[in-house]
């Protein structure tokens, strides 16, 4: 299995995630987009996830929530600006636990021959945003949930790939 | 008159504008909001400005363009990511002359006694993608119409102040 890349220099309000998949980028998309499928691995493990909208058009919202096993919920809610599509998806991102603190999603889907570079570029508000998320373990959850959809994918993918 | 300031540190994607106003808050977070008002200040001397859309709400979208005297426009549109107040507007901001590039502004008014201390927080994608607005004038630019915000708010302010 492939791994996940992070970059967070110092100084600065950005986080840049990447990620190689044995899986086609409409597949990846879809995994993106398709709410029945996004619950099945952006929430990293142990955490369960629900959807309440997600209207997925220029200028659509979408919210959901993490769950822990105390039933304790951690919400998130956004816009996606310009069309989603294969080629890239734009949204904004706020965790509700902290609100008013804003980030911008960059993610796009880039073929390479038989494989697809995920990346997730991510710019926050502020430097002491990005930190609270590092200091969050940013890395740690994200990286599962991008272990989870390698696995999703493989359970997708066209058995010859 | 107070003048801008710009903070732009290198190799981060970021600006930070401020200016302090002889203005109370509600009165600048109108000449931001109000489509009336935002023609008579945001476009930079010489350019005139039309608005399409102003949905000033969650999730509401925004369209405008700056014209120059030969009949050239320059349009821009975003979303308003929450409910726009005097505490802040958070917002998508895209030029269409260079599509796909997205920055994220937060404009915050913070009232310092008789004066009003306005922050423009704007992050970009990339470092590139700021580099470039810095290279097209943008502190001119913004220096030139906050110079004409603070025309309109003397003449919009109480006699008193």
């Amino acid at each position: 299995m492939t791994s996940t890349h992070f970059i967070a220099e110092p100084h600065t309000p950005q986080v840049v995630i990447t990620r190689e998949f044995n899986a086609p980028r409409d597949l990846l998309f879809r995994a993106h987009t398709d709410p029945d499928l996004l619950v099945q691995w952006l929430a990293p493990r142990p955490l369960t996830m629900t959807v309440d909208r997600f209207d997925l058009w220029d200028g659509g919202s979408w919210r959901y929530q993490h769950w822990d096993a105390d039933g304790r919920d951690y919400s998130f809610h956004g816009l996606f600006h310009g069309e989603p599509s294969p080629d890239g998806i734009v949204q904004t991102f706020e965790f509700e636990g902290r609100p008013g603190h804003v980030s911008l999603w960059t993610t796009t889907f880039a073929e390479q021959g038989d494989t697809t570079l995920l990346t997730h570029n991510v710019v926050y508000q502020t430097v002491e945003d990005r930190d609270l998320d590092l200091e969050s373990r940013m890395e740690e959850s994200v990286g599962d949930s991008m272990d989870r959809l390698a696995g999703l994918a493989a359970r997708l993918a066209p058995v010859s790939r």
